[in-house]
């Protein structure tokens, strides 16, 4: 891990993920290791902090985090582009090399033994809240944030930095195939209250 | 309605929230009608197109989606950035005059008998999908997708026009109290596959 790489505090992790980016999930199981692009991922609740991710049943992900019962959210970077359509596109069921193919280097955060994405702006370390139901009728997996880190050069002290830093740096909204759109200029409002 | 809203195919109705924009939820029961600002809002399948939204217990939108089984999705734009601010802050509960004060404009989509926001750039009309467990638990709610228009000035033929228009059609990514991001630039990846 690089040196950038601060812990967030929990109270503020929703904030991560409250501008709407795709994610990649990771997830690791009896020595199988797996990343793959959702656009389906959303906060959920402030405290304890959780999201929503919708995982496919046909994907090697949706194993893993079954058997584990863990999964790491992270936002990936402009930087990444193509490493975020790859992992989307290609399946680690077809092809065992995938994550070196795709350019994916893993690294350990600390004392959480799960495979972290290096190169990213942020992470999310989740437990997986077991709703079978959820889970099964409509792909719809609940985790609960126990860990979260961004790379300060990015985000600091519950903020975004992107009108501050290089567009490389900038979070991936994805439309469809291999379009994305950058996050973009920063807007505000007047407080009426 | 102005005359540049079209309809939008069902089975790409998702790419209105591919994304992540926040969104205005809109609702009506009873004679009473009521639109919130809603950042966690997520596609959830493509067909049917389902959507989620979490919507608080202390909100009015909340009992009147409960009640009605129905609710809009809306995405609104920079140009709406006040309004949105505003809805999400000011509660009906406290302001009668709530929609008014926030330059909130209704109208009637064809035989669609919901109260539908003037000036977004999409549209999505939703049939609640009642799940007690998860509205209860983690307010959080599933939406089929009934219907689905956009404003053709900024998504036309399935696709967002976010780098042909001006600035202020941009969609909105909030972040905490009155900051939100307008979305970006436009980036391609290779296709792998």
């Amino acid at each position: 891990m690089n040196d950038y790489i601060e812990p967030v505090e929990m109270g503020k992790a929703y904030r991560l993920l409250n501008h709407g980016p795709t994610v990649l999930v990771s997830s690791r199981h009896g020595g199988t290791d797996n990343v793959m692009a959702a656009a389906w991922c959303c906060a959920l609740d402030f405290s304890p902090p959780k999201l929503t991710v919708v995982i496919d049943k046909a994907t090697k992900t949706r194993e893993l985090v079954e058997q584990s019962g863990r999964f790491i959210i992270q936002v990936p970077t402009a930087r990444q582009l193509q490493l975020t359509n790859d992992v989307g596109t290609i399946s680690l069921e077809d092809d065992k090399d995938k994550l070196a193919k795709c350019g994916v280097k893993l690294f350990r955060m600390h004392d959480d033994d799960m495979p972290f994405v290096a190169g990213c702006a942020a992470w999310l370390s989740c437990k997986l809240v077991p709703e079978p139901h959820n889970q099964h009728t409509y792909d719809l997996f609940i985790g609960e944030i126990t860990g979260a880190w961004a790379d300060s050069r990015i985000f600091k002290n519950g903020h975004w930095l992107f009108e501050e830093a290089a567009p490389e740096w900038r979070s991936l909204h994805h439309v469809a195939g291999g379009h994305f759109y950058a996050i973009g200029e920063a807007l505000t409002a007047k407080s009426r209250k």
